[in-house]
């Protein structure tokens, strides 16, 4: 596997994120509009990020969704990883994040964002820490402090939980039970 | 990621596109044709294919479909994104693409196809700009003008949608308002 | 993409094929065993190798199907590409390959096997041309006459059709109206 | 195809297993969480991995899973793959693990762990043999006795079960007779 791109800044940034919004077709998924014979979406979400959302909200960082689409898919998935807030159905990505941070008491700064595609390029020039999955689009990753290794749907988004709670100083206090080398005793 | 195979003119034939046209199993998909339990199919698009889709539209040039199979889904997809020339269960790629050009009163020169396999040669050697994805078989990427770095139904369709847009000189005004730095202050 | 794997004397044994025979979980699929909520299966073939197999059965080769699992969308699947030996929840390769052998009056120089997995290494051997999928387990690579570059499920059994008519020297009659440069004219 | 990583003493570790333990998503599937419309999961196996999973039951070494989701899918896949001991919804792995050695009568040493993900970690660290899927999480590879080339739910079950195949000294017993250059006469 190949390394991240990590703009200078980038650790600063993450380490005062309290809120991180994600996209979700291309981000949360790996872009992929699947329907079923009855024209009815089927969507696939990875288990590495789920883990990665649960990491965040045990250090006290909260994860919410903004995306231009709608899917009661999404709806069920945000509730199952425990995230309160989910804007769908977004074409105005900015204003949504303007009423997430004073419903949320956030400074910009306190906010990060995952994106993919052109569309996601005004938030996060706004938010504190911009971050890209893997496969995003060019102009997403100029914009990005942070580009991650892993593409949207495969780990993405896993990977720049871990990117910020490292930064945050948190990833011991997270994963130590776990990695404690003498509990597997 | 490596780059695309750009033939010479390939910049100048893109730049007369005012019609795209796109085949759909392995162009607008990744190829895999997939039946549920009552072997009714389920098909999968990407999403960045439909933003481009809907790019290239907001800059005057028309997109359809022309594909050997039927699907009730492709129609339905072709709705959601606001394409009016629909070809299914097409023998004759070639015919097709006659009937749209009078229909459309449009040159040869004005159109466009993006292809993966053999059956797609002839249509892809009569258009004025000829694409094929990243995965397309060597006998069509011998055709083509421009040859994706992305798969089919990986994002080839997006990236052909934003080298047509930037060889028509309209790249810039399709997503100025998303790329301007100002924009997200 | 690198190259495939082609053994001595491989293009005079695909030569002689007369029947090309295919294993179908990761050979016309890519090994992936989907379920349903209702525990049904969904399958995934590819467009292309649809074609290919259309090809071959263009050019006199049949192409038919020995499987050890079972599947109503393998039948249908079978049906639409027009392929009449089909033999599924076979325990025994070589048993059923022998059986076709007498029904269809060919030798076992006259026949051809694509696999994946160890249990196809018995009939690798038998047949007159064996083939393996680009991930094919080493065991199987070993005993190939022709390993293919594509993945099962992602375009193998295309590749291989092509290899087999090439050989043959039907590459040129089967496609030979959609390659002619004056045809797009 | 790149090589795994051996850790010094893996292969004596590998002797002595005679309980696999899987975890399912991320090790048995790729990690995707899939949805149909109506919020029921859809699942993915590998066809190879089920027959690894055979082939370690036919040299006497018994095969479970021990997994944190809940999935009927799971229970039936398990089912039709013979295996008996199946842990779900399991929050804490060691006390599985645990029930499971006081049930089959086996000592730590006896068994063994494949994981994805730090979760996984607290178990490979007391099982006597350790493995991880190609794309594990970093913190999981470190603390394997073997990280697979293949990925979760795409073979590297497959892989790891003729790791300790052949460090038993069972792989040409279970393979003999597929393997015999004369069957194929």
């Amino acid at each position: 596997m190949s390394a991240p791109l990590i703009r200078e800044g980038a650790r600063d940034k993450a380490a005062r994120v309290r809120l991180l919004l994600l996209d979700v077709d291309g981000v949360l998924t790996d872009g992929k509009i699947v329907y079923d014979a009855d024209g009815r979406e089927i969507k696939a979400f990875h288990v590495r990020d789920g883990h990665g959302i649960k990491m965040l909200q045990g250090a006290g960082v909260e994860v919410g969704i903004v995306t231009g689409r709608r899917s009661t898919i999404v709806e069920a998935r945000a509730r199952e990883l425990g995230m309160a807030l989910v804007s769908q159905g977004v074409s105005d990505k900015l204003a949504a994040w303007r009423a997430m941070l004073q419903e949320a008491r956030l400074t910009p700064e306190q906010t990060a964002y995952v994106g993919d595609d052109i569309l996601d390029v005004p938030l996060l020039r706004a938010v504190g820490f911009a971050a890209a999955v893997g496969d995003a689009e060019e102009c997403v990753a100029r914009v990005a402090d942070y580009v991650a290794v892993r593409p949207g749907g495969n780990g993405a988004v896993r990977e720049i939980a871990e990117f910020i709670l490292r930064a945050r100083g948190a990833w011991e206090t997270v994963t130590g039970d776990l990695l404690d080398p003498r509990r597997g005793a």
